[in-house]
């Protein structure tokens, strides 16, 4: 059975790695004839846009699911006339357009940021006007790690970003005060099965995800339902199979929806070694229409990303109970080229582990020293 | 980083997929065509004794290992005189010809049943004599899973092999009564470190494990430290680099050996899930010359093999925990074409998830309902 994979990424090479053990056979689809996915499975490259390339692609295959959520949404309903397409590329539609996805929460009644669109930058006044300051600026596609985001915190940043405006479609959102950047893992298999991981604390910088800590420390009862909640409200609504990420901001013990993604996430990596059973095995369990996998989480994890360079494995690896994922890519500055997990049976344990990291991971860029963003839960 | 491997059957399969995250990339060599790995990484089709394809095979490697122990011991020489080749070869030549392993634990102390080589028919009688019945006739070289073994309870027995007497060096061995099957999986790094799994419970059908538990229920500390103990014995004496597996039996709650592998084992599968660092992992880093992983267990788990033919996936998934591995072979009866761990907090919870499974696995074959061999700890 073989399953075909829009994007060749280190999400699909994890995908991959955790699907052969379930005998699966994988195609990837990606434009880039360095997707680091060649190594271990079968790539075809091309554009998402060549609808050839995409009907010979698809040749043969059970279902097609993706690792990125910028796959044209043509593409995905082009090859969903052929076999099925998983998540339903009505996901992909939301999750491309932050206006849409807004819109989605404010239907489903799911707290997020007040936002305006804003197609010119004579239409900048009056979203300011309506949204307040400070509040953020942001392309309503392709935006990612941060890129496409402009912080407006003054009038002054006003007129400058008016001098030198983005040709996109944009969104301006407030600026939310929150105490922690949180995001919850979410699977629906295709009969409707639901199952959610334990909401993670994030740690970004320079927009990157850098650290997170699975589950949040001092993560309760009632938060960890009210991020199961929303999730469950998109699931539905999209009639979604496979994993869904959504992120959220805390404020003050409430959850404010942030922005989604209809695939495997990197805040869920921890879950190869923290969980009964991985994000990318859930994914592909959902997709398939198989039982999904306990995502029982016993202990804590630690994941770091590294970005552009790598430690000393062995470094890493005399740490007990310290993982490394290497993606097999080039070192490129800003690339995720790889991470770390690290397990403990406790919060303290794992704070002691964080500390025995080698001095490559004792920076900043690290969010190292590990200061928890809880303050009030 | 290319790691070579000689063999490319499932536990070649096993240790790619554990080492892929770890940026390794693996070239396998197997003299047949159909060898599984062939799915996820580069495989040359050559015999073991073709000098020229090994000369070739391993121009640009890192180093070599096997997953199969009877590569010819030549061929691994011969490979040693252009890269590393951990395990050593020396422990191919004990581990290949019961003879020598047989004198290896001798040597180094180590309780075993007692034995005399058999090199034609008119020695049997006088082995016979010396052994005692019950006893076992063996095959010094390439016995697995049973094959190449005849049990002689009586002088009847003894005609009778006689008459059709095997054309091969053979070894007779007491057969000693025992209370259950056990064995332990030992690493030991490039640098001399060491590390152990618990002791696991193994039960074999027809010559052929079908069911291991892990830890073996009622292990106690001083068994597994007997355990250890030979395995430290063997590691030390063999310079040993890699993953080496030994099989026991347990007579009175004292370990007899009986006969050991140096390459992961079927009996270690259970690790991928239930211990913080696989068998296939460690064996990586054992061999590379990283720190070893943790070997930390927590809860237990049950590893069946599915021989010749594999259950409904979606009835294995539906229960908790439950992990299933196939290994991309074609179904042939007799052949080792994938295994399920289930996983389980202690073992009371564990049986009630092995009655958990579907009617594919209540059959004898598979040792189920399952009675803990273990009488007297």
């Amino acid at each position: 059975m073989t399953i075909g994979i829009l994007g060749g990424g280190q999400l699909g090479y994890m995908l991959a790695l955790a699907g052969y053990p379930l005998g699966l056979h994988f195609r990837f689809l990606d434009p880039s004839p360095e997707a680091p996915v060649g190594r271990i499975a079968q790539r075809v490259t091309a554009e998402y846009t060549d609808e050839e390339a995409l009907e010979k692609f698809v040749s043969g295959l059970e279902l097609v699911t993706y690792e990125f959520e910028n796959v044209p949404v043509r593409a995905a309903r082009c090859m969903a006339t052929h076999v099925p397409v998983y998540p339903p590329p009505e996901a992909l539609e939301a999750a491309q357009d932050r206006l849409n996805e807004k819109r989605l929460f404010e239907k489903l009644g799911i707290a997020t940021t007040s936002f305006a669109d804003v197609n010119k930058q004579a239409e900048l006044d009056a979203a300011v006007k309506k949204i307040g300051l400070p509040a953020v600026l942001k392309t309503r596609r392709m935006g990612y790690d941060g890129k496409g985001q402009w912080v407006l915190r003054t009038q002054d940043d006003v007129a400058a970003v008016k001098k030198d405006f983005p040709n996109a479609a944009l969104i301006l959102e407030n600026f939310v005060e929150f105490q922690r950047e949180l995001s919850i893992l979410a699977v629906r298999g295709r009969s409707g099965e639901t199952a959610f991981y334990p909401l993670v604390e994030n740690h970004h910088r320079g927009g990157i995800l850098r650290l997170s800590i699975a589950p949040a420390p001092k993560l309760n009862k009632s938060l960890q339902e009210a991020g199961e909640r929303v999730a469950q409200k998109i699931l539905q609504e999209l009639n979604y199979a496979g994993v869904l990420a959504i992120e959220f901001f805390e404020c003050n013990g409430e959850l404010v929806a942030n922005e989604m993604a209809p695939r495997v996430h990197n805040s869920g990596h921890w879950s190869i070694e923290g969980s009964a059973t991985s994000q990318f095995e859930n994914h592909l369990r959902a997709v398939l229409g198989m039982p999904l996998g306990s995502t029982a989480t016993p202990g804590v994890s630690a994941m770091l990303n590294l970005i552009g360079e790598t430690p000393e494995a062995a470094e890493v690896l005399a740490i007990p109970d310290a993982h490394l994922h290497l993606y097999g890519k080039s070192l490129r500055p800003g690339r995720k080229v790889g991470h770390v997990t690290l397990r403990a049976a406790n919060l303290e344990e794992l704070l002691k582990k964080l500390r025995m990291l080698p001095a490559f991971f004792q920076r900043e860029e690290f969010c190292l020293p590990f200061k928890p963003a809880c303050t009030a839960v």
